[in-house]
């Protein structure tokens, strides 16, 4: 279902041959066809963001889109002012098949290697083909979602049926950055009334929870793309609360199938710090742990190394996240495995074979209980390979 | 020669018992016979400094020291009182040896596994049966340099004959912090005359530009010490800033030796960012590169994959390094692979098959000309090897 899950979207994919990989699907359309066509969108911080960013970015900044364009196979980042015309022509293009007054009415995603231009002719030329077959059908929407992913292994896709209104999305991004590709891009829709500022505010909100907590290698992407769509094809005006629940909910169940599907990884990695001071420090205690290369190894390896973990601990100076080293306790899948800064039950007390998901817990005991979660995925063997073997 | 190479030092080692590898050496014993006993240290940030961290510091704040015991197989890191009261005894045990007044007299160092005690009565009982092979000769230098090592391939060792005086040198380090084991250790000696001020002064820009700037895996250890200690014995006072030069001289010669024997690495990565606006910025700009699992696989992969540079390159934000996106240039080994923030010569022409060292040069182009260099390793299928798929 995806992105048609709501009232009020079409989508259509084919393969227009921008990917390496003939045959595969690398395009999508969606459209809005409202009533409403407000949208938000929030974007990567990359200073070397790609001229699909910097479209989509203005064509956003009114707080309307009635289409979008999503490409897989090219990231058309680094690719200077000839970039940028390109994204300009595949909004201008769209907005002329769908009729809409003018081209800021579409945005633009691409993912793929950095540094190459869009074979543009075989987008257009895709994109004229793939028009007549917009649909609202399920399997449209599968498609769709399937047709956005490089290295993804599987399509990751939402829907909430919430009270009288839906959200729908689907997600590309396969955790770590993927080989001579990049970007995570998210596009969420709903058929609730909402207005624009709310759409932002509660996207805002739920990425800071989602795609804000998922570290899996550090490595931030030139063209990482949300956009949320609202078509208020539903007739129901939600309580703005609950509606930024619900994105809340689309938002981290899309982020969370992101770090099932990082490249290469055997395990999930949960990482909850507690008792902190306030949530800041938390989170980076949270993304401290989560950044460790050598933590992520033992985890692939079924090792609870928690020296591992508080020595990334010890690296967060103290007036970011004050606490007593001496107090801190580390538990790994339940099993207390450091305890007051010293080692606790036997490592070998922790299961984590045949396991997926690995739970780290740690507790700052400073008194007060402000907490932070932040998911990352394990370094192995297969994350090199795909990362360092590919032909390029 | 190591660390006897100055003249008024003599060292010892010995297989006591503390590894886990039987019959290897695992302790070893410095002493500055003077006259002089001047010594300066640098030490981990890490908030879960290890015991011996804990103790060395106090030592050393007199800006004198007459000995320093090392260990390798154990860390005494994250174990409380009881490892802060090993450390002091080993301390005690060393005085007592040697006759020196106090405890504080000696600096102690342990590197291995986090979490664990040390075998205490083997190490004292080592301790008792190496001191009396102390000795100034060449293969004693040698075997202490060997005896201080982890998964270390081989010996790193500096000698510098300079005007009238001499520096020598051991390091341990294998670039990445070891599968159950942490650190890096550095002990220096001269024999220069040298006041404990002036030496802290050259000790401290010395790790600057040398330890400091080779972030390998981005994990800080609980244990990293690096000590220096003068004995005056060649009655030859030397320009300080001459002196200065020359350490900072022995401890890049050190580095640089540490990147060359990275846990499982293929190729050692210097990253010369030029420029800039200050060296600050410069700085902080080649770290973002360095720490990138992107581009060290890339590399491993022999890709000069110059996306991997700028996207980690525009995670600094631009209040800590200005410069335009538009105008920065990447040379990989000499080839201009992104110009102007846009491909430019073709990546087939840069050659690293074969090259152990890689050379990325990033200018910024911002009309100012302050750089910094940092150094790295790559990320290979034999670190998450080392790292994963050890016995815990």
């Amino acid at each position: 279902m995806s992105v048609v899950f709501p009232k009020g979207f079409t989508t259509a994919s084919i393969a227009a041959g921008i990917s390496a990989h003939a045959g595969k699907k690398d395009l999508a359309l969606v459209v809005n066809n409202g009533p409403l066509d407000a949208a938000a969108g929030v974007f990567t911080s990359n200073r070397f963001c790609a001229a699909p960013v910097q479209w989509s970015r203005k064509a956003i900044a009114d707080g309307h889109l009635r289409g979008v364009v999503i490409n897989s196979g090219c990231a058309n980042a680094c690719t200077g002012q000839e970039g940028y015309a390109q994204a300009q022509a595949e909004a201008e293009n769209f907005a002329k098949l769908a009729g809409f007054p003018q081209a800021s009415d579409v945005a633009v995603c691409s993912t793929g290697m950095i540094g190459d231009l869009l074979p543009l002719d075989n987008l257009l030329d895709g994109m004229n083909k793939a028009f007549p077959t917009l649909s609202d059908s399920a399997e449209a929407g599968k498609e769709s979602s399937i047709a956005i992913l490089t290295t993804d292994t599987h399509p990751k896709t939402v829907e909430i049926e919430a009270d009288g209104y839906r959200i729908g999305g689907m997600v590309k991004g396969s955790g770590m950055i993927a080989p001579q590709l990049a970007t995570m891009i998210c596009i969420i829709t709903t058929d609730a009334v909402v207005t624009p500022e709310q759409m932002h505010e509660a996207l805002e909100h739920g990425a800071e929870y989602s795609f804000n907590r998922i570290d899996v290698d550090g490595c931030m992407s030139t063209n990482d793309t949300v956009i949320l769509l609202a078509s208020g094809a539903s007739g129901v005006t939600p309580d703005p609360a609950e509606f930024s629940a619900n994105i809340a909910k689309a938002t981290a169940s899309l982020a969370r199938q992101i770090v099932g599907d990082g490249e290469g990884s055997s395990h999930d990695i949960r990482i909850t710090v507690s008792g902190a001071t306030s949530e800041d420090a938390a989170l980076a205690c949270a993304r401290a742990v989560a950044a460790s290369n050598l933590l992520k190894c033992a985890i692939c390896g079924n090792d609870p190394n928690w020296g591992r973990v508080v020595s990334s601990l010890g690296t967060v100076p103290a007036d970011v996240a004050p606490y007593d080293p001496n107090d801190v306790t580390v538990d790994v899948n339940g099993v207390r495995v450091c305890d007051g800064g010293k080692p606790g039950q036997p490592r070998s007390l922790v299961t984590m074979e045949g396991q997926r998901e690995v739970g780290i817990d740690i507790d700052l005991n400073t008194g007060s209980d402000a907490e932070a979660t932040v998911w990352t995925d394990d370094l192995t063997h297969e994350y090199v390979h795909i990362n360092a073997d590919y032909e390029s």
